[in-house]
């Protein structure tokens, strides 16, 4: 168990990438689902299997669609979800069950990389549930992921408000199924995950007590944050902080790119220098590397290793003065001393797609891009309208980007939630460049923010690890004892709750 | 406009109907659809011409289907809503907008008999607005309503979700359009209306500040009250409180009515004694009549005229010992005196079907039968298993009983409730046969049950009367009271609001 939660993590996330950098004008970009390459902060990450024979794996008849009664919605799939007994008081003492909301990845993996479940359950004797979301890992509708990815017909229904319906339904499913009823729930999750997680405190309160939502940007939507300030002013920050001579070196390589890549010959220059393993086909394939592998260390910029500082100290380290060797330094630090690099290792957004990338061009619309020219990348402002039709090509339907903050809200979040929904924990890391778009202020008593300075995405839902800093073990604890509480309060209230009951069926006898 | 409110209100709901009371075995019965028949206690509801142009009509480009991303789904129909400007006073004082949800009728309808929104619009200063309900009056998809309710394809958009989701993105564009972003919604609605706007105070919080859900049955779902205790319960109460003697009379009626009518001739003697407009066919004719008017003089049972008393009167003061004689008369004081009286006065609800049937038959599934021996109608439990066949006969495809619950809850409500949630008024009759699956006390200080012990379907939001008990007129006051409450509070938020985003953007400068 110690080798694991020892083993650094990586966490389910899509890095957004891609900008064009080479022009004022942006051009087409998603944010980005991916697994993340084995980097300097990636150790693999396996489950002994003394661990994993503690998981039973069930799947659950899940209809294609929640929210119609139109024949083709009763067709159903096959929805997998994990459970632990390991650690469960069970129903009797109505002990708790904490689920892990699956997001875009298989829920193994999911699971793999959760240290908050397996880690607190002992102590709240807690049953642990995961739950593997519709359309990923082995949840996938019309038999075959290739059938479900087919077209807009078959992927329509993979969307967030299904998601959650979905999970809704599994959890009362589970409670009948082990008489768990009055036995309360709190779901979490991180990241997209975690969105999903206080989606479901806010529109399902009847199925889960409470919500830990880790790194999870509900305000990205829509206008709610201005996203001239967003994700990239925080990758500037980071690496601004970390090392301003750093930071400059950067923000003027671009164009030192593009005067090289102009020159008779300039793209193999730049292939050579940079040891791509294809020749560079335009500068913007070395830029949208180079961008995410920056956005890649500002996300996960966990201790104890810090890739920002690390990718840092290359920079400033490197010998002589010449910038486009400072940033290739960098590169081969990151990215691990090999005999070239594959410019397509971060992926790329419009040659080919994969699940998040048709739930970004629909429901998830985050209005990322470069915006302010203060960051260290050009200018180039997220664009919906190019965006759109990007999207549209690939997919053949439009995005919704007002649909998030109609069915979920996210305007004067303080102002509508202080007095409506309780128990939920927003927490963040500041460096993660997508706390941007997170709740970072206390809502209410029981709708709370908690954020560390230092941290980076998810960093409080991985396993804890030995070299762990204080300030990560605290905020861990915080959470863990605001949760004791949700709990206390809850078991208070059932008690007075069945002492009422009790007292009627007594009066009508 | 005294004389509209003078005159006596139908309220928009369904009445149930059509039980086999020949046999012990439930028959197929859906809780129907209709505007009342034009009985003792319907008046003509006219809005005079003066009052109606104060009210604008818009239509709203609406997506069919707001839950999925399919290529149909982007489909749109014009949603029709109307708007009342003339006591606002307007974006700049926040004023609040007072939104009538409709509910199974046209939003003409809906509006002509609410009483509560103009008669307080000019003390709150508010904008009103009616939104139609998707599928009904003039908001049909599919261009035709034949069309529309041609089959489970067209009629499967056809439910709560998407309806109050239309309710939100109506209610944001016209916040934007009239830069009334701040300006608080109160949703109002009656019995299905009533549960559209308590459930849209649940699901869209940060669009309405609180809901009036007045008669709105939304624990008659899935087991969630004892459906043994039911509909017919509290018909059969308000008949006996009434007068034990014509409970007497009405319990013992059907067997008469099943033994004349078992006799040579019996059906024609029925006929006759009951001057039927067209032969009866069978005894459940005449039956399922009788059940109707009943359930309908008792969930309409107003004052000033009461007509489970007249009702009563007219059983208990007939000439003569024969109980058919006895019933017959309270058909001719109910219904009036006519030469001639229709079976299908009430609707028939199996040959044909209405919208409200699909909805019944998919979404909306109200256990509702002859539960307990006590009532004065013969046992006939309701049984899924034959609506469902019945269900699936007219539109093949299956009821969905869990599905209410699992969306918006309803289990253990208070407990679910008192910690989450706000700003609800669920208001009831306690004469009405529906409140018994009404929330009749309080969850909160907030979220509140307003009973009154004589009160009938919806009383409290039909137009005031200068005939109104006092405790009608007290609910009525109550109600105001409580919304005043709920603005007070939003606006001292705001201001509070308002002031820590001034401090914020000075400290910025």
């Amino acid at each position: 168990m110690d080798s694991l939660r020892r083993s650094s993590l990586a966490l389910l996330f899509f890095l957004l990438f891609s900008f064009c950098v080479s022009s004022s004008a942006a051009k087409f970009n998603i944010p980005r689902l991916r697994t993340r390459p084995r980097t300097i902060q990636n150790e693999p990450i396996l489950m002994s299997a003394s661990e994993s024979k503690d998981y039973k794996t069930f799947l659950y008849t899940q209809p294609l669609d929640h929210f119609n009664y139109r024949p083709d919605s009763y067709k159903t799939f096959q929805q997998r979800y994990l459970i632990n007994f390991k650690y469960w008081d069970g129903a009797n003492t109505s002990a708790p069950i904490f689920v892990l909301f699956g997001g875009e990845e298989s829920i193994d993996y999911d699971r793999d990389i959760n240290g908050f479940l397996p880690e607190n359950a002992p102590h709240f004797k807690a049953l642990l549930v995961y739950i593997e979301h519709r359309y990923y890992g082995k949840s996938v509708p019309f038999g075959t992921k290739e059938e479900a990815m087919k077209n807009a017909s078959t992927l329509g229904y993979c969307n967030s408000a299904q998601a959650i319906a979905d999970y809704a339904a599994v959890l009362l499913h589970i409670k009948q199924k082990y008489s768990a009823e009055k036995c309360p729930v709190i779901v979490i999750g991180g990241s997209y995950g975690g969105m999903l997680a206080s989606w479901f405190r806010l529109k399902y309160p009847h199925i889960a007590l409470g919500a830990l939502a880790s790194s999870s940007p509900i305000l990205y939507f829509d206008g709610v944050v201005d996203p001239q300030v967003g994700y990239y002013t925080i990758v500037t920050k980071d690496f601004k902080e970390t090392s301003e001579s750093c930071y400059e070196t950067i923000r003027k390589s671009w164009g030192e790119i593009d005067e090289v890549g102009s020159r008779p010959n300039g793209l193999s220059i730049l292939s050579k220098k940079f040891r791509t393993c294809n020749p560079l086909n335009s500068t913007s394939e070395l830029k949208d590397y180079l961008d995410s592998l920056y956005t890649d260390a500002a996300q996960y910029d966990e201790p104890p290793k810090y890739p920002v500082s690390r990718v840092c100290g290359a920079i400033d380290g490197a010998e002589g003065t010449d910038t486009l060797d400072k940033i290739f330094a960098a590169v081969v630090t990151y990215m691990g001393n090999t005999s070239c690099y594959d410019m397509k290792e971060f992926g790329s957004p419009t040659s080919t797609f994969d699940m998040f990338t048709w739930q970004v061009c629909t429901e998830l619309v985050f209005p990322i891009g470069h915006g302010h020219n203060d960051t260290m990348f050009p200018l180039a402002p997220f664009d919906l309208s190019s965006f759109s039709k990007t999207c549209e090509g690939l997919f053949g339907v439009q995005p919704k980007p007002h649909w998030v903050t109609t069915y979920y809200g996210g305007q004067d979040i303080k102002l509508i939630l202080h007095n409506f929904a309780s128990n939920i924990i927003f927490s963040n890391g500041l460096r993660d460049p997508y706390s941007s778009g997170g709740v970072l202020k206390n809502i209410s008593d029981s709708v709370v923010a908690l954020n560390t300075v230092n941290g980076s995405h998810c960093l409080d839902i991985l396993p804890a690890k030995e070299s762990d800093p204080l300030w990560l073990i605290m905020q861990r604890k915080a959470e863990v004892e605001i949760i004791e509480g949700w709990l206390a309060k809850y078991h208070a209230d059932l008690l007075e709750f069945e002492d009422e009951t009790r007292a009627r069926s007594q009066e009508l006898e």
